[in-house]
């Protein structure tokens, strides 16, 4: 592994170089854990003009970590906890004679921004963009693998929640039993808080889990992930309570289904990220729903549920092959509730089968 | 509750006032909750010259919600999920006339602060500091009281724990059955990743869950709490596993216990938060543990789980009544396992019956 965390490192260190800066500090924990391993809390990574270093606060055993260190990367721990690694940081950079260090401008605030020029006058500051951002959107085998684990847990979790008893239940109860199956299933943890929405709850987006029961005749949406290797994927499905939805709830079904597939079958290397947002929204726009649609039809996965690329209505860009992103169109109807389905999907390239889906939970309309 | 949001902008916008600024942005989301009533994902505060305005993005639906913002409050929705509230605000601020923002360098990004000065270059910017970080510290007894219960329901959380079989089960799985537990009892959620360590990972401060089983003989050490109405607290005990614990055992949990109350005895209006710290940390230092100690003896809890003041050898400072904090010292001895003893108490001045013990599960070493 520790190869490809030093590939990663020298990626960012030439686009630093193309900017005129010859070091760089990330701060940005989930770009930490991609180029270092491990993103311990308050740590920061700096790119130095002789050596890397991940600098870190406190005893260890005052900050949790998630993933381990690439082992070729000398860790340099702070005395005391007061200190701020990226001040510290920025400190060691001039001691290895350097002398412009771009920071992520984006992640930085203002007052650390200003306390590192303070504390180095001489280091000139520049800013390294979402660099980092840009080069985690395509991912490699080994993280689409763990993506893909996630996804096979996510699936397992909410199988099983299918076969118990849901009516009665409150949504605070089944998201939480979701989020027990899936760290019984080998996940570090939820990916996100796991959404639970029943009657005229279900169709809403990142829907906060109330005390409200499961009834007949409800629809009921769920959406979770697990986070497996740092990694986060994420599904979403709707049902419906009793034997037989009413007539109403298939056309909505069958509607936000055939946005879904839209969106889904529109993935493809070279496929703008607005024309896939387009692909879905334009199901529902045509069937009038006009009102309180999502403000985006999907966006990337991988070490944040929320990543670049948005695939959103202005976003710029193209999708490449090996990005993971979700599709996740709904209509949610006020006093009356709604729909979503929401897929984990990895672009591929048609000779390779095209799109491949990672969340085969089944997308009928099933009644439970 | 309206009220006490106006009083509280009242006194932020008096202190900006005296620093030469007539309106502030709060962005800090526990800080925008503490002003607002709540404070909705991306959202921030404006206190305006002629209006204070919650600024939020996106459709409500798209975004999850903690607490019901104040309904004296105007709330302003941008249309589109795109837009950046901070810069948005500022431009508000600027169309109300305003000409000096104070702003959160702490927490506002370079970014955020630089694109706030392209869009309303007029605009003077100004450090609003941890103004509200610091009005947030001494708490009314609403906040006291949601404190309290939130202590309450951590405190049955853990008693239901013990009275179950413990031997052979994971870390992991405990920690899962505890924030089940909180949320059974009515918390909004856990407080912070619950920590529950076993054998030579007990007593470790912030320890991650492992799959390591509970065995005879172990240290069992168990750090949670819950969130209620937003406001988090803390608990932390440890525990023998088997009917007699070893002398070592005995030893150590009586040095940390007597560390405890030492810093449990010593908070009262007007003490140093160092002398606090200091007069737990002595017990520990003059038992020759002066390697590996926390880095900080307690730190207080409110809306965020570790708020100022931080009782911690090097901090500035001194307590006042009705200020919430943890007292939390702890030994680990690598290898070994250690013992922590955690509990939330609220600052009261003698005449009112001295610190108010919050957590009140018992800290006897109980052989489970």
């Amino acid at each position: 592994m520790s190869e490809v965390y030093a590939t990663r490192r020298s990626r960012v260190r030439e686009r630093c170089q193309a900017s005129g800066s010859a070091t760089a500090l990330i701060s940005r924990p989930a770009n930490v854990r991609y180029l270092a391993g491990a993103a311990p809390q308050g740590a920061v990574l700096l790119l130095g003009k002789t050596e890397d270093l991940l600098v870190r606060t406190g005893p260890p055993d005052d900050r949790p970590t998630d993933g381990r260190p690439d082992e070729a990367l000398r860790i340099h721990t702070l005395p005391g906890a007061g200190g701020d690694a990226a001040v510290a940081a920025a400190d060691l950079s001039a001691a290895q004679g350097g002398e412009c260090l771009a920071v992520e401008e984006h992640h930085l605030t203002v007052a650390r921004h200003r306390a590192i020029r303070s504390v180095v006058p001489r280091l000139r500051l520049a800013d390294l963009g979402s660099a980092v951002e840009q080069l985690r959107v395509v991912k490699d085998e080994e993280e689409i693998s763990c993506l893909r684990i996630g996804a096979e847990i996510a699936d397992q979790a909410l199988g099983e929640l299918l076969e118990s008893i849901l009516v009665g239940r409150t949504e605070r109860h089944l998201a939480l039993e979701l989020e027990r199956r899936l760290v019984d299933h080998g996940a570090d943890g939820p990916a996100f808080p796991t959404a639970v929405a029943t009657g005229p709850n279900a169709g809403r987006r990142a829907h906060r889990p109330t005390d409200r029961r499961v009834e007949e005749g409800d629809f009921l949406s769920v959406c979770l992930g697990a986070t497996y290797r740092g990694y986060r994927c994420e599904i979403g499905r709707t049902f419906v309570i009793g034997t037989s939805p009413a007539d109403w709830q298939i056309e909505l079904y069958d509607l936000v289904f055939a946005a879904q597939r839209a969106g889904r079958e529109s993935l493809a290397p070279g496929a703008a990220y607005r024309d896939v947002d387009r692909a879905a929204r334009q199901v529902l726009d045509s069937a009038g729903h006009t009102e309180g649609l999502p403000s985006l039809m999907g966006h990337g996965v991988g070490l944040e549920i929320d990543e670049d690329p948005q695939l959103a209505p202005a976003a710029m860009g193209k999708l490449d092959a090996c990005v993971p992103v979700t599709v996740e169109p709904g209509v949610h109807l006020p006093g009356r509730g709604g729909v979503r389905i929401d897929d984990t999907l990895v672009v591929r390239p048609e000779a390779d089968g095209g799109p491949e889906l990672l969340t085969i939970t089944t997308k009928e309309l099933l009644a439970l």
